[in-house]
């Protein structure tokens, strides 16, 4: 079944590659027409788009994990909509999907690319962004099996306001962490954390050395941490970790605006004297633990138990401040873009 | 069993902590009056003294995974000796045994920490302080197990040329490695690895780049990296990991006289996008490995497979100056004071 009429998207194109920090003009929002699915296809309007940190190294002319966006053309990331136009199997106009073309107001893409998903009761789609989706498993994969975290462990969490971090923090203590610290970068993300979020203690990086904050925030010393950022926060953890303490290196964001090599960590060679195993990872390699996720996680929200905030910024024309902001803390939770 | 003459011990004493680099005043040799072998004593008259990095850091007055020396005491390490005189059960005069009162030509110590050990032909007792002791163990336990190195691998190891280093290397070779890359100081070190112990590639790290030489030796990259080094050879290693490549930490020898911290390596944040693990790690954790270690690289001494060195240095007053050149280089294999 297909619509005949065209389909005018709107899309938000890479300009020129950011030096440093991204800036206004390094993107561009162009209109672009639809035809109608071809076979195997399905036209989908796009309901709500992800912005997420990894998106700044694709824009870097570098290799890496994940290909670099092409200049002049419109950028790629996770988006969740409904299908308007079906000429596929399996998908009916009207279902939830979710998928990667996002960065973009509507999508025509193979049905295969796209993950048909359950509405859920009480639960915006936009869930399966952030708690439902990547970044709900970045911090299951990342905590459970990645960092090897057991019952009694005290977690440490950097970026703990931010989607990833909120959901390690929250994971950790609904699987019996010790104790669970968190820093942020503001005062009220901090209150947040410890008043919202269950975390037992947090603090805000900006209020002095992150070394001297954790050893006050943990005396007894720190068995995992989740690494958002990298540079002096990965120092600090390896300073104040436990004999056989465990990192998951998820993402290093005080790097990723960065035009010179930082230096943190110096103190690495503690890695030896404390046995310390330090683990990147990135969530493509833990989809094999998208079920078992889904239903813990799942399970944790129906029941009150696990809360999750979204920062959310409307219209299309506003996705690239979204994405800036997303950079430099603007949000608390996942971040969207509400179409 | 006894022995009624006083006997004179000559040890080697820390005189001084030493501000980077060890010197000549920073030690002293005493001679010390040992008495009879009390209850559950033995008298040990030592062959063979081992020096190693390791007691770099235990010369700073800094917590580590080992208490630091004491100033105006003898230090403390690796000896293997013959019982002169004993007043325990299970330990007889004439018996060779492994134990840790090092620097110092005899020792009067309880039996319960002697390990008593098979004087085996054709093999000197030295070889307990190296290839069949805690350097071999070090070796074996971290490419095996830290490291968790599979057959096929492509494996990096620094320091190629020192006691754990050559060991690495050869035990690599002989489970399967694809490829056995090794780095060391000298030419002539470097001639060693591949013409005596079937490295297939090693570099001098003095002649440029080590980033550039290990690109260079490895065009397919590293699967595993055995670290005796740290700093800019551990750089190196991270921007030729192949995804999922391991590291086991085993020795920063480049930062042991350091005097401030290093600011390698600059690129860690790599390790998230290659899904690398490093893990640090101290020989004593991996001790349930010994019967198996001495078991199959006993088999492969016995059967030649396995070569190792020996830099045999004589004498007690000659220790002090045997361990400075420990840490710039001037061995190739295991370091030993033979009295």
């Amino acid at each position: 079944m297909t619509t005949s009429k065209k389909t005018m998207s709107r899309e938000i194109q890479l300009a020129a590659r950011p030096q440093g920090a991204p800036v206004d003009s390094d993107f561009a929002l162009v209109e672009r027409e639809l035809g109608q699915p071809g076979d195997g296809e399905v036209l989908v309007r796009n309901l709500f788009l992800s912005v997420d940190p990894y998106m700044r190294g694709r824009m870097n002319d570098t290799k890496s994990y994940t290909p670099p966006f092409a200049l002049n053309e419109t950028m790629t990331g996770g988006a969740v909509g409904e299908v308007l136009a079906s000429n596929a199997d399996g998908l009916n106009v009207g279902d939830l999907v979710l998928h990667d073309q996002g960065w973009r107001t509507h999508a025509l893409l193979p049905a295969r690319a796209a993950r048909k998903v359950e509405a859920r009761e009480g639960v915006s789609p936009s869930a399966y962004l952030g708690i439902l989706g990547m970044p709900g498993l970045t911090a299951y994969a990342g905590l459970l099996d990645v960092a090897a975290f057991r019952e009694g462990d005290v977690v440490f969490v950097s970026g703990a306001a931010g989607a990833v971090g909120s959901a390690v923090g929250q994971i950790a203590r609904l699987k019996g962490a010790a104790r669970v610290i968190g820093s942020a970068g503001s005062a009220d993300k901090v209150a947040h954390l410890t008043e919202k979020l269950g975390f037992d203690t947090a603090f805000n990086y900006k209020d002095g050395s992150v070394a001297r904050l954790l050893r006050e925030a943990a005396p007894d010393g720190i068995d995992v941490y989740f690494d958002n950022v990298g540079g002096d926060h990965l120092e600090a953890a390896l300073s104040s970790f436990n004999t056989f303490g465990r990192a998951a290196l998820c993402g290093a964001i005080s790097q990723y605006n960065a035009t010179e090599a930082p230096s943190a960590p110096r103190n690495l060679a503690l890695a030896i004297g404390k046995q310390l195993t330090l683990k990147g990872f990135i969530v493509g390699t833990y989809s094999h633990l998208f079920s078992q996720f889904v239903q813990e996680v799942g399970g944790w929200i129906a029941s009150g138990q696990l809360h999750y905030d979204e920062t959310v910024v409307d219209g299309i024309e506003n996705m690239p401040g979204a994405f800036m902001g997303l950079l430099t803390g603007q949000n608390t939770g996942k971040m969207v873009v509400r179409l």
